[in-house]
């Protein structure tokens, strides 16, 4: 069965983040999916403190800082997927989730300890949605942070968009709420997240002899002469 | 077969880009699939005139610019992963590259006629690399804009760095490019690229009751009046 | 004499952003300025609760949260410039910076009360360095961010790159953030910073009917037909 | 007398970003600036092929390319400010603005050959409107760009919204488009654009004993030490 984790970043719990958020999480229930929401201004998460620029080792489970980060990390590795829902401030996450991300690194960082980061394989979707422009912004910033980590990115795993104030949320959006939910839980099901098989560390070395001979063709002497030719046009 | 396309965005056909993105295609055909390399300065690729701003359905394939693009949406068409290795130009894809992202278009805008992308459930890879910053910021606009076609990313589907010119490419970015290629084919594996089941048209409806009822438990009177007391402390 | 206000905003107050602000204040100074440097891991910064999503107006100095902003207020209007540097965390500013950038939207937020941001004129610099990519883009948001406050750019306002960790900061990097220390002076003496007269919310009316008039013209009937003959080819 | 320059990156000569344009441009002749508009469209622009990553110093002016960028050199060294005005495709420039962007290297080129960029102190305001999300990282993207080669920003220089298809322009838009035009003229004034003043290459060298002497500084024992214990907790 597949476990969904939704993260609220917004601090209102009664706005267009959590009812997108909410949206997605009954989607996901629609395919069986078990789902159990956080609202991350309920929890006090300190800022990192970049351990790991000293002494790269260091950052590691459950991270030197004691504060509700622990609880939040045990939800985190408990669940096959998370999306994030979060307001658009200044074109990126609020600092309370930025904190959240920064600190979620004890799990990526692992990768220099053990070889493997603790979130390969899971899924992730976002919903960065705001009154101001910089929903995109907003939203690859996540999405690039989380992929990186170790995250799969379904079809259409995120949506950002910019309404006004008081505005009702339209139907098509509501709609690719749903399908966030949706396709996150369907790449779950065909992935097997938490599976240790993406990032093969001993890949290069079955390649790296038919790597160099392609190398020695790309140094295309003909090639490199005939755009030389052109370049030094001005000089 | 998992078919990959290749996609080198550099003018430089001996440089960086096209070794990392060779050395991820060889990857590619370690787990059997069959690659094929463009390299996108070949092509004469106009810019998109963004005909859709003035009638909806007007983009469609094969684009009415009638140029070398169509030889390279059958390319696209016809493979279920690509791979794109681009340089960085002042922080994001050479334009030559961004007139094919634009030109792109014509599938996602299916969506519009026929309810689908034509590009649904493919899978990317994105290799952003310059001798400057701005390789992540580059690797986002590219990695953003295929995810919102319907492309899939998998774990670790990009990668971006900064390296000096004329440093040799060092192993570990090898190691990391040829990941690239695997990850990529590992999810089309999973994933039967070009399946027609992610994004759901229908599905708002079979929750839509579900999802009112939950909205007006959001609209919670005791929180929204908690948070007023506290906002209004200045006024 | 221009005042200058440094901010680190590493945890690290002896790694390479702190050498870089560093290098930066003492250019200033050859240039009269008078400096001061902060260090936000020093102070108690709690996030932004969005209070102007509920009421507008209510998002003003001092903000209704009491802790250590209160204090960093006073520093950011008392200067004219400011120079922020920081790490580059998942491509972005630390959660610690993007709390202290968000909670500065009490200054902006003026406009919506009194008519003007009371940073309108100020100046902006950042040095956005990390050991890893997204330095470009870490610049770029905080960049956006303080210039849609009402702060200016000076020519080369930004310096952003990667470097290897535990690598000497090269000369060239060190003059370079030199010169955000030189520019940003240079700009502040120019344009006579809290001087109020950049946006003119009375503007529009001046020119309107001229305005009107050009748009008009714009509505070429002949350009549009042309147009649409070609976008229609494959409907 | 300031010269602007309008640049029009949609093929749609009547549509928003010509609006907005022309209103910058309108507000920038209030302030007696002359200003002149090209429309990107009517220019065929190559793709920048990356000269100088093979040979640094072949990248200047007029460009080894021969095409109609050759008369847009000379329309931008002859202006004091550039307006550009862009629809977003994808969340960026179209390719076509790109290919603009990406062969202007050639003036910021000019450090490595001359020692100074040919754009050096002049003045730059962007307007990225679209009817998709994405405005303001196409904002980002230019203001960077231009930010870089030598180009000031003033406060508010970018405007960057999202405006559903076919929806009139607010006035409260008009206005923001009219003080684009408005500060980056008051910015030319003040700043005398053109003049060679900015990056100063001899910098580093009258304060570099200072710098060394507060590096020393900086490595701090103590602090260090402190740090040492806290981020070793888990080891």
């Amino acid at each position: 069965m597949i476990k969904v984790l939704g993260i609220l970043a917004s601090p209102r719990k009664y706005g267009v983040n959590a009812k997108l958020l909410k949206t997605a999480l009954i989607a996901a229930e629609e395919l069986n999916a078990v789902t159990k929401q956080i609202n991350l201004y309920d929890y006090e998460i300190k800022p990192c403190i970049g351990c790991l620029s000293d002494i790269l080792k260091s950052c590691r489970p459950p991270c030197v800082i004691e504060d509700d980060m622990r609880k939040l990390y045990d939800y985190v590795q408990d669940s096959d997927v998370i999306i994030i829902s979060t307001p658009v401030y200044w074109y990126s996450p609020p600092g309370q989730l930025k904190n959240f991300l920064d600190r979620l690194t004890v799990f990526e960082n692992m990768i220099e300890i053990s070889g493997r980061s603790l979130v390969e394989g899971k899924v992730a979707g976002i919903i960065a949605v705001g009154n101001d422009s910089g929903a995109v912004m907003t939203a690859a910033q996540i999405l690039m942070t989380l992929n990186s980590m170790g995250y799969a990115v379904p079809p259409w795993g995120y949506l950002s968009f910019t309404i006004p104030k008081d505005q009702e949320i339209p139907k098509v959006r509501l709609l690719e709420a749903a399908n966030v939910g949706r396709v996150t839980v369907l790449m779950a099901r065909k992935i097997e997240p938490r599976k240790i098989e993406w990032f093969d560390p001993e890949l290069l070395e079955q390649i790296y002899n038919k790597v160099k001979e392609e190398f020695s063709k790309i140094q295309d002497k003909d090639e490199i002469n005939k755009r030389r030719k052109i370049i030094t046009k001005l000089l």
